[in-house]
């Protein structure tokens, strides 16, 4: 299993989730984040006005796929949290040893 | 060394903290978060009312604990934490390189 | 790639941002957070007083670095984040196998 976190515009959480849903995942975590990026000083765009960014309001997603559901979540992110502007976001992947459904014990795969 | 991370149910926090206060871990970091179901549109009880669910307030526990310990952290968590109804929550575990205690420099299983 | 997160003093933000950004480290992303220490009881000095700690305000910083930069990175985390009083945090350190950079789609090193 695979834990991928995804930082991403906030306004774009509908979408992302939406094509998450497309490709048959449903699960996910979601955790309001100030980001900050690579370059001091840069400036975004946030509800229509230019900052000077210190650090923007981001939402980080967090979601446990099987091995198999690795790529096409990786493809439905990247594709909906796009706009080609500056500040569009990270993915990040790493692994998951164990996953507990707490509900009914199941474990591994089945559980997420 | 492993980090748990438990995606619990809000209210059900001081009895999760106090099962693994009880198998000897205190250390703990927790993060509000949104919670989204494997099932879209399912419902689930909050404050006593049923919702229709787009999303659900769910608490984020992580915890960095000895290898050793993981199993009693587990336990602990998955009994104190289950209702038995749906959205109980999950929990998944992966691998912590290296642990620092910024105050001493302390590193490893000392550190947590 | 390796994943640092730091468990802070709310205050010292700006001190540990700064010192990664001497050693060349912009991204990185800020979550609030509530922690539990290993003193179940224990006094942490918070905005002047001394509060018996159930929970303390903490920020968790996440930042995913190339592996020639984690000891850079640990080093300025520690000693900014380092008062000598009880409660200064915690670093851990895990593998990011995967990076993407959304707008680019840009992978590994080069997307962070
Ligand atoms: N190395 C990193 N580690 C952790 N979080 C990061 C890192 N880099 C960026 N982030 C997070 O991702 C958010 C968006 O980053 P951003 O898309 O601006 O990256 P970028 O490399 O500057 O790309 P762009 O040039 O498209 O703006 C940041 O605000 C921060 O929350
Ligand atoms: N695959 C996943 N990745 C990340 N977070 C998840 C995942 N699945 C669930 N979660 C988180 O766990 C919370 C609780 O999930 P939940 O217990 O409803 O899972 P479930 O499989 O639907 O089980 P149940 O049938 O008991 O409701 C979700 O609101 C979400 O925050
Ligand atoms: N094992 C752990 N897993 C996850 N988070 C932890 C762990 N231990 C501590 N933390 C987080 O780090 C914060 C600060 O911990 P703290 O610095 O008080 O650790 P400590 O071992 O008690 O050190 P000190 O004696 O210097 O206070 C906690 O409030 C909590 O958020
Ligand atoms: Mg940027
Ligand atoms: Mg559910
Ligand atoms: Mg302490």
């Amino acid at each position: 299993m695979k834990k991928i976190e995804a930082i991403i515009k906030p306004f774009k959480l509908d979408e992302v989730k939406e094509a998450l849903q497309g490709v048959g995942l449903q699960g996910m975590t979601v955790v309001e984040a100030k980001g900050f990026g690579r370059q001091k000083g840069h400036t975004e765009l946030y509800r229509g006005a230019e900052y000077v960014v210190d650090f923007l309001p981001k939402l980080k997603l967090e979601l446990v796929v099987a091995d198999e559901q690795v790529e096409a979540a990786l493809e439905a992110i990247q594709t909906a949290a796009k706009t080609g502007k500056i500040g569009d976001g990270k993915i990040f992947v790493s692994t998951i040893e164990q996953a507990i459904r707490i509900r009914t014990g199941e474990t591994g795969d089945t559980a997420l």
